[in-house]
């Protein structure tokens, strides 16, 4: 575990200085603008589908700051959604990660504008020459961001999340949701090592999968927290999905038993990583301290 | 100016088709979120900027159909800066061309992740091997319509509108805020057909001059018509500038100078396309007409 936290750490610092180089400086009329995505992207977090984005590299022999371009690039998507998620008309949430979230600290029009802004400069930073020498493997990095990011992705699953409140959900239909909006983008993070460096279609479905069920585990680890946790520790609120009445996987399985399905999840997520050598010991050691964490 | 009419709505028709095709059927427990993205992507409108990657595209000889796909990208990317724009913490705007705009229609949440879902369609639409048999081109158009459509760009553009209403503003001020706020999209889709036809740099840059020129007219023919319009004519509530206490080119420069800019702006427009021969008449009418327009 002291290695992966070492190199989740390395990794979060070698991302989040790709982010400072990537994100346009504070400057001209339009300077709050980019402060507000600044505000977001360096709001901590762990940082961890960067990390399926450098580690996935790193198994293909790609080059690090190609590889830390994607990352920033997943980042960056991810941080609009966090911005869009905590809005008044979405979950209305003040604080992020311990700080204010983004309207909060500016205003709802400049959040908007910011995630916006944000996922338009993850496409951006993907398309550039700079983040691969051949321009098919860009447009098909570019493609397969946008169906994971969009509405029969994240953005679908998040749809269907905002439904959940007021709808009946079975396990099945929450299995969905969590696919689409957490796992979609965690397989995109996870096989984009592959398609930098031009993997075999076989590794590339081994890290689909692996990530599909790692992105499900997640969720769930999540969700108990969510039920169980101290919001002090989380730095968010907890408690919340109770309090709408949202069904997930805890109030339909129960703790006891959610906790069983995520370690369930973990070993596939392990399992489908057989194709590979020890190089991908830090993606399987990342699989199992998921379930582990306590915040 | 009857042929000018006929093939805006020739060119709209066949984009509509297009984006009909594109966009997810509204189906599956997300229905909801395809049913907003539609219903602001049918919401009419002249389909201006369609128009000019149509006529762009045919000065290079482009296949039709692949010119039609990145016009049904820049018009998902205008559609959801509509959406965005219209919400509460925005414009605040119920009423849109006419019809309930896509927050009034359904709801703020569902909005907010409709007008996020359209964008990542635009990318994922350009960067689609259907688009260009050669990936270099489409990398190159995400890069542009990226650029065209983030901070630096539109998103940019809206910002500085925002802080319009609570800073003093001056004719270059205004002026760059809507070369960004509008210039930089109408560029966009001007030079698409440049990009597409693999065009030289100067029929690039002459497509591209054309288009800010243009959309800087457009602009502040939006602006007479915002400040002398009658509400129902236009299909959106007019004398808001005003109301809002914002600097427009109206306010500072009085409706007969702004009206004479726009003439001019126009005659620089059309002087742009010097380099092409009549192929690029309807550029050149669809310049003219937009300082004849009512509405």
């Amino acid at each position: 575990m002291a290695d992966l936290q070492a190199a989740l750490s390395e990794c979060a610092d070698e991302v989040e200085r790709m982010m400072d180089l990537l994100l346009p400086q504070p400057e001209g009329p339009e300077a709050r603008l980019y402060e507000a995505m600044r505000h977001s992207s360096f709001a901590g977090g762990k940082r961890l589908r960067p990390f399926l984005v450098m580690q996935s590299s790193r198994l293909f022999g790609v080059d690090t700051r190609c590889a830390a371009r994607v990352a920033a690039a997943v980042e960056f998507v991810h941080t609009y959604s966090l911005i869009h998620d905590d809005l008044p008309a979405m979950d209305d949430a003040d604080m992020r990660r311990g700080r204010p979230s983004c309207h909060a600290k500016f205003d709802e029009a400049t959040a908007i504008l910011a995630g916006d802004a944000l996922q338009a400069l993850a496409f951006e930073v993907v398309s550039m020459p700079e983040t691969h020498s051949d321009p098919a493997v860009r447009a098909e990095l570019v493609r397969e961001l946008a169906q994971a990011a969009g509405g029969r992705g994240m953005c679908g699953g998040q749809m269907i999340d905002l439904l959940a409140e007021s709808t009946e959900m079975d396990i099945g239909a929450i299995t969905r949701l969590q696919r689409l909006k957490t796992g979609e983008m965690f397989a995109f993070s996870a096989i984009a090592g592959a398609v930098l460096g031009k993997g075999s279609y076989r590794s590339y479905m081994a890290l689909h999968n692996y990530a599909q069920e790692f992105g499900l585990a997640f969720q769930i680890v999540d969700d108990l927290l969510d039920a169980q946790g101290d919001s002090e520790w989380i730095g968010k609120p907890t408690g919340r999905d109770a309090e709408a009445g949202k069904a997930t996987f805890v109030s339909i399985l129960g703790a006891e038993r959610a906790r069983a399905q995520a370690g369930l999840l973990v070993e596939q997520a392990i399992r489908a990583l057989d194709v590979f050598d020890e190089k991908a010991d830090l993606l399987r050691e990342a699989a199992r301290y998921v379930v582990a964490r306590t915040k």
